[in-house]
């Protein structure tokens, strides 16, 4: 069974945001087992959405598009496709109601344009949005199944999770089962060429590599008659996996993100935390501070962006400033040490760097940054070079940092041991 | 004139990469002028790839393929094109010395399928490409014109710049340009109700809504014979727009963020800023922080997610949270207040709120959140009710903060009023 994507926006063609929406989908369409040959973007315009529609029905089992569902006159998805379907428009009590309720919870008044999120293609499949006022549609027609979400992409991520990838599980007879390795710690070229042949090798189970910031993630996903034996196919390989990048896997679970599983280690040694950082300027924190219930540990932090706030507030020495400047290991490792002293805190991790644009010099350029995490008195500094633009290099920074209290907390209790330095 | 893009690559297809490469294209394309009404992903198939290219000549003046130009067999973007084009193969001279000289400055040899890449359409006009082995391709035709770029980003893009810029320029006598008013504190379909009768009647300039969090974009674009005429189109379209929404609007320029405006006034003002974040947990003074040059205003901040960091490191008083709760209004005014003395600060900004997914009582909702913003002892504040997950609320709090920062201190110098308090 294959699938194609059609993003809907003006914004795409124009090139004012990037089409992350199409990455999503695609990579969680290839987790499901389906096929996809083609993506398309297409303005907010009738003819030419109607146009693509129809093409992409002929040509693909399953049709989803993304976008253009919002309330205002330009959004013409959900009409396009309801005209091209021979689907008139209907209220829909039970989403009239929800928006209702969206906007109560919000203390503001739904305007007189935001009913017609509640109309909805005579005979669909509603798909309740949690997150907007747009419900998503699943339109089956003889030609092909058509699937409407809404654009945000906090919108279209959870209805994708919780309704649509249920949906296309249950039409194939086929069993198609993913299990995703999350690596840290290590480059995206060189996870690539430490799994080279098992990518060339491989054709059920296949393996597929995704880089993030920070992180590379390698989806195994098998196919098979039953859940049992594709969790069969997909077991050896996981097995290969964790042989040849050891500790550098931080999961193996789908919903555990890099700061969860930091966070899970600190709640699990009842571990409280601190972050003392510069660059990053709270990014870090807030990082972490995005995984519920961290409360537990984590009490306070400071962001010490300039050089007066780092000695006044986390003790680093006037002369450690002076003599290696505030992007150094050792005043990283002064600000943790200083943020555990002061903050009371048994984990705290220090981030001080040149983001850039500007303030760059040879020795030190842009995207430099130094990192400094102590454990209970332990210290660990580890210095980066990143590239990109001033916001990446503060994400990747983030992610470094995450990375390195994880091994850091892990090597403290001995659990593990990463070989040398990195 | 208008451009159609197609993009090839499996990697895209899976989802493994995000297409930058068609936000860049689409960008600089609108930039020349060049209407852009579809973008297509395809993979590296032959049969796929000649369909999709047929159909893309003939509903577009000009196609921009990218990707697909490797030295391996699986790369058939040249191939399939040329045979559509009926233009033979030949073997191009200065193509093969240049590939020679490539992996001569490298200290490496080429391997035999890098004499492909010298392999080029009859009578195209060839892109030297300084950064790879893929010469970029210029095919002329009867249908349309053609013009194919390698996939990776670190070539395309100086090729584009230097050899396609000014060939496009050149082909047009249209200019399109586009101006985008960026208001906060509006919601979107109260926006879109507010413009929605322009919309309707305007088609040169058309005019077209954004929402972003926290934030509507309205962008208004012209199609004129130069840049001097499509200006006197939009200006007076602006115009009513800035009469309409008035001091919600926080710029017109492209590149101003929301951030970037709020950093401007701290700036103009010579105000220095201080942030005390619980739910936010330090996301506030992260997104403060990715504006350059900041730290001329900003030192230090202080995350205080516990009741106990928010009494000590703040002075909140142990009555207000006893009495009204650490998500309050009184508790973030003292927060703000607080932050303002103990990090001495002109402007203080707090915010406190339930992110969710725990935490929610009857009365105090998940998405609940209370922000104080103290300029120079003049207090603030507002409590705003947001929907969506831990991740959006604390978004919209931080974009609400923003807008809070903002109004506040045009208000203080009372260069402006907001009319009635929000």
């Amino acid at each position: 069974m294959n699938v194609e994507l059609v993003c809907v926006g003006t914004e795409l063609l124009l090139g004012s945001i990037v089409n992350t929406n199409a990455a999503y989908l695609a990579e969680k369409c290839a987790g499901l087992g389906l096929s996809c040959y083609f993506q398309t973007v297409v303005g907010d315009n009738g003819e030419r959405l109607a146009g693509v529609l129809r093409t992409a029905m002929e040509r693909s089992d399953i049709v989803i598009m993304c976008g253009g569902l919002g309330p205002t006159e330009d959004d013409l998805t959900k009409e396009t496709a309801a005209a091209l379907c021979g689907r008139p428009l209907r209220l829909h009590e039970p989403s009239k109601k929800a928006i209702e309720k969206f906007f109560a919870h919000r203390g503001t008044e739904p305007t007189d344009n935001n009913w017609k999120q509640a109309m909805l293609p005579e005979g669909c499949t509603v798909l309740e949005n949690r997150n907007g006022t747009a419900p998503g549609i699943i339109l089956e027609t003889e030609k092909a199944r058509l699937i409407l979400l809404p654009g945000p992409p906090g919108e279209l991520q959870p209805m994708f999770q919780e309704s649509v990838a249920p949906y296309l599980a249950a039409l194939t007879s086929q069993v198609i089962s993913s299990q995703t390795v999350k690596i840290c710690g290590v480059g995206e070229s060189k996870a690539e060429t430490m799994v080279k042949d098992m990518i060339g090798s491989q054709t059920n189970p296949t393996i597929a590599t995704y880089a993030k910031t920070g992180e590379v993630h390698i989806r195994v996903t098998a196919n098979a008659e039953d859940r049992k034996t594709a969790a069969k196919l997909i077991k050896p390989v996981v097995k290969e996996l964790k042989s040849r990048f050891g500790n550098h896997i931080y999961t193996t679970e789908e919903d555990v993100t890099l700061e969860k599983s930091v966070a899970d280690l600190l709640l699990a040694n009842g571990l409280t935390v601190t972050f003392a950082e510069s660059c990053t300027g709270g990014l870090l924190s807030a990082r972490l501070v995005n995984v519920p219930g961290i409360s537990e540990v984590y009490k306070s932090s400071v962001v010490t962006y300039s050089n007066k706030a780092k000695r006044r507030l986390l003790g680093v020495k006037k002369s450690t400033l002076q003599k290696y400047g505030a992007v150094s290991e050792k005043a990283a490792e002064e600000m943790a040490k200083g943020a555990a002293a002061m903050y009371k805190a048994d984990v705290a991790v220090a981030v001080t760097g040149i983001a850039g644009p500007d303030g760059g010099t040879e020795e030190k350029p842009v995207g430099l940054v130094c990192i400094a995490c102590n454990v209970k008195g332990k210290s660990a500094v580890k210095e980066c070079r990143f590239s990109g633009n001033r916001g990446q290099v503060r994400e990747a920074a983030v992610s470094a940092a995450l990375a390195l209290m994880r091994r850091c907390i892990l090597e403290y209790y001995s659990k593990v041991t990463f070989g040398k330095k990195e």
